[in-house]
């Protein structure tokens, strides 16, 4: 029988510290904010996409002298990037089509401070380096899912819809990132999840003068 | 109905100036060759995927101060390279499977001279770095139509049908660089293609001590 999305929430919650804020869904639900959203989310699949081939070149292809066991763990990982690559493209090129049916313009949104925040908490240097990338891309991905279910129900019913239809693969994304994380540490990440679920719950709950689909609380609503 | 394969490669042969040199073919169905074919087709595959989301990052998305019409030719262009990359990415996967069934690694194996090739003889500065990067990616993706027909019949028949498949989505590929260099040159083309008609040629017709999906004719048979 198909996942009822509770069903597809209830992981997600688990895994994050902190729902989204009232304010944030207020201020995210406005009309005059819509273009604002549209385009920052075709972003940040596009970028979601350059994420997960950026880890397969720099992770899973062959590095001189040696050679990937294609029925290896390493293969295996390029193989489960790729694909999520390819939906996070389809879902850009989906956001697209809405924002051409709404007759909205594709806005000119720079990137918020989410993504840049998680990256900065991370370590620079494999092998962790790698495991802490996994680990903030389940959390990007969590965060994506558990907004695009709280905001469905305060948008026009073409978005709202495809945003319900996200939450099946933005939730598999979110459980393969861990499990790739888990497969790469091989030793128990618990303390590492629990320290970037602080730091993401930090750039959710603060203050943020920017509003972007992964922005904190909107100013002036706090 | 269905096309033929012939009717694929009709515009694809009319578009390149000269076949694969049958050394070429020798060399890459050998046997022992096979690993270095499929893991350099895997690497080309990934780096199209690339190259397609490059130039929607460069060209496509809005950039400050501006705002993409999502009706408009440059949407469109967005729409087109998306689809392609995702299809790229796609067969990077089916590559990576037959590998597996075969029981073979993937192998480190460096970029060829091509693109690098190709890439030196286009104008640095836009307007027309952009129509020569559209008109490379169409030889590049015309020439591996062309290869995968010639080379398949001399193939283990599980690669050979994988060749004869892609057929349809890379002639598909070349006729949309193609028609994007159009749409963005808003003039006539011809004489930049045969300009880089002629590149292409002599970096397939010369000879290249390396042997790569790409690859010149090899220098033991020449």
């Amino acid at each position: 029988m198909a996942k009822t999305v509770a069903e597809y929430l209830q992981p997600v919650h688990a895994f994050l510290a902190c729902e989204t804020p009232d304010a944030w869904i207020a201020f995210a639900a406005r009309e005059d904010q819509l273009p604002a959203l549209l385009a920052d989310h075709a972003n940040c699949e596009m970028k979601a996409a350059q994420t997960a081939q950026a880890l397969m070149w720099r992770y899973g292809t062959p590095r001189t002298h040696s050679a990937v066991d294609t029925s290896g763990s390493q293969a295996s990982m390029l193989h489960k990037l790729s694909r999520l690559a390819r939906e996070e493209l389809r879902h850009f090129e989906q956001v697209l089509k809405i924002m051409k049916k709404l007759s909205l313009p594709y806005l000119a949104v720079p990137a918020s401070r989410y993504a840049t925040g998680m990256i900065a908490a991370a370590e620079k240097h494999d092998p962790q380096a790698l495991v802490d990338k996994l680990i903030i891309g389940a959390f990007i991905e969590a965060r994506s899912c558990e907004r695009f279910a709280k905001l469905a129900p305060h948008l026009p019913p073409l978005v709202a819809d495809f945003y319900i239809s996200l939450l099946k693969s933005e939730s598999r994304h979110f459980s393969d990132y861990l499990a790739l994380a888990e497969t790469f540490a091989g030793t128990n990440i618990e303390a590492r999840v629990e320290y970037f679920r602080q730091v993401e719950a930090s750039l959710v709950l603060s203050e943020d003068a920017e509003f972007r689909f992964h922005s904190g609380t909107p100013v002036e609503a706090a």
